[in-house]
């Protein structure tokens, strides 16, 4: 194992930054497009050093379908270099210029959007994340330190090398672009402190990451991903329409951050609604958790159980729904500013006050009227592209994309103009 | 003393965010006016306090200069009363809607402006402070946690309670703005880690403070106010013009971060340029540091000493001055990139090439060309107020004034529309 000196990898980054803060849109787009060519020239490298992985993953005991599903890549390359050419075809935000105006003294004033400088990605164990915010940071004119999960370590390493083999292409520092090639876990410690050189910091991982990163970090972090998402079925609800709905909410991806995790029904429909809740998705291998009150209405049904101490606080990434009936909007209010981690929370109600009140009252990353949280997701709101979904405040929230990897400068142009 | 529960606070702060963030901007402005009043009504418990404060200052031997500019408020009061009807007359970033779009699927996207929530403010010696950072919290609907210097305990509890009187006339809770009225530092330690509470921390001083809170907070934290600034006189620059410039960017309040630091002079101008720059500013009282090409320059001149080590990485503060002879707009580039806090730097050009080579790549928070560093500023920017200057890139960078006191919500309205 080498040994990694961080300062000078953050140096490099900044230094590479500087060059890439240099190139047009038409010059990042011919580098992309550069970029998904040495992906296919070097694509029987890249799955050589991928079949390493998934080998040491299967000795290691891996479960076989997390390995097909996220580190096994030989069906994923096409895809791979698909998504980056779709990136390249995405509008640039650098360079933009707003908010300009002339002050009484002549002071002509405006911000330019410019790119962050050095983004520092630390990720699990999925190898397409390398590309994936590799190209999303170049694009944006960022360059890019990545720490990935140890277990990806041969794929990540020969990705990064047909990305290196296009920056040379370009005339541009392999720095652009660096891989913390080492498993040691101190090396990220020595990132997370490296505010002289790195601008931001984004965790992509479960919530222990999320929370090491806060506790460890000396650079700005964008936490989130961790989401305990709620839907309120209101009494004037569609009910017939709100079945489908949850039932996607819940069941199409339940192992990520967006899909639904309690649903809050209104004591006037929930003796009718929860049972027909349960039964629908429940056909699907959904299972429930329910306080008293639905436990009640659904007591005998074996797919039901009572909801313990935690369990409106726990994000369930599989097949079970909490379960909860709330007398009133305010009460729904309530529960969700008590327990969701401000990610994703919706109304399903035909009353414009209640959707207008929920909108207003609930405060997470977004809000719905009578659609399923599956949507916080960068493509499905129409960004184009996602590098992580904030559920803190500052700089963004929810889906972040391109424009999110960017900051801005102040210009301000005067005649030798002294402050009076 | 008493003892201080920061949980609560954070709890409590917290909860008065949601009635705060229901007001509508002429309840706001009204709830300014009252404070305005209940200040003015206040004013004799104020001062009284205030007295307090500085006779304690007095005691402890702190420098009179500082009591009368900073702490004592016998002539301010005025100035502080007449600050918050002014921000009530600011626009309300609160409640735009931005960005709004259909997607094909019929979701009604948009993005709203919201308060952040709640806001931790740590502050030195400077009551005024109090006052200004709770009337631009309360504008933009924020609760605030206040965390003032030790030397103005009394004044700040004074200042609070008339804004407490105004607040409840409102039927608005205490907790909308509280001071954490103790001057154990073990309380910033426990503000710090707050995270399920507090959505921002910006501290405002000086650098500890703020490597303090970088260190230690697992909040955001708006990094800033330390400015090492530049100014690059080019060889086409109109000399005559210039030394206004540098004098007012220097002199005009030295103890500031938009003061300058460091002045760059094209070597086709130095000779020539440099001893009017010692003659013009030295007749002032400034003295200045000069590398050695500048110091051979102005060898003899008892107002000029040789630079040494670490003097172009001092924030000066006062009327010192670094000298510096650079050969190229690159070299200046470079001097800057490496010395520079990015905060605020310019170039003095009749060249528009290189104000525009400069303006791309010099990255700090504002750039300047023909103007002076002094302006980096909330007002004298137009932003009409000013809670902080970042030097970070998220969220905010540069002056910080109403709407970075804010963030964003996804509103997303469908017809019960699931993801496909």
């Amino acid at each position: 194992m080498t040994t990694l000196d961080l300062v000078q990898m953050g140096q490099q980054a900044r230094a590479a930054s500087y060059a890439l803060a240099r190139l047009t849109t038409d010059q990042k787009n011919a580098l992309l497009h550069s970029i998904a060519d040495a992906l296919s020239a070097q694509t029987p490298a890249i799955l050589a050093a991928n079949a390493q992985d998934v080998a040491q993953a299967h000795a290691n005991g891996t479960d076989p379908v997390w390995i097909r599903d996220r580190l096994d890549l030989t069906q994923r390359m096409a895809g791979i270099i698909a998504d980056v050419r779709s990136v390249a075809g995405l509008p640039d935000p650098v360079g933009r210029e707003y908010d300009h105006k002339t002050l009484p003294n002549g002071l002509d004033v405006r911000k330019r959007r410019v790119p962050l400088g050095v983004l520092g990605v630390i990720y699990e164990s999925r190898p397409n994340v390398t590309v994936d915010v590799a190209t999303l940071a170049l694009k944006t004119g960022n360059a890019v330190i990545l720490r990935g999960g140890s277990d990806t370590l041969h794929s990540n390493v020969a990705l990064v090398n047909a990305l290196h083999s296009a920056l040379a292409q370009h005339g541009l520092p392999a720095a652009c672009v660096q891989v913390i090639a080492s498993t040691d876990r101190a090396y990220v410690q020595q990132l997370l402190k490296l505010h002289d050189y790195v601008d931001m910091i984004i965790p992509r991982g479960g919530s222990s990451l999320h929370a090491f990163c806060r506790e460890n970090s000396t650079i700005p972090v964008i936490t989130g991903g961790i989401g305990i998402c709620h839907l309120f079925v209101d009494s004037s609800a569609n009910l017939a329409a709100s079945l489908p709905l949850i039932h996607n909410a819940k069941t199409q991806r339940p192992a990520v951050c967006n899909a639904l995790d309690t649903l809050l029904v209104h004591s006037d429909v929930a003796a009718a609604f929860l049972p027909q809740v349960v039964d629908y998705l429940g056909k699907d291998g959904v299972r429930f958790k329910a306080e008293p009150r639905a436990y009640a209405l659904l007591q005998g049904d074996e797919r039901v159980s009572a909801a313990g101490d935690g369990d409106f606080d726990t994000e369930w990434l599989g097949l079970t729904l909490g379960l909860k009936v709330v007398d009133s909007l305010d009460d729904a209010i309530a529960h969700i500013r008590q327990h969701s981690t401000q990610h994703s929370d919706g109304i399903l109600t035909e009353t414009p006050e209640h959707a207008a009140t929920f909108l207003n009252a609930v405060d997470s990353a977004v809000v719905y009227v009578n659609a399923s949280t599956r949507f916080t997701d960068g493509s499905a709101l129409g960004l184009g592209a996602e590098v992580a979904i904030s559920t803190q405040k500052l700089h963004a929230r929810g889906p972040m994309a391109l424009e999110e990897l960017t900051t801005y400068k102040w210009l301000v142009t005067g005649q030798y103009t002294s402050r009076a």
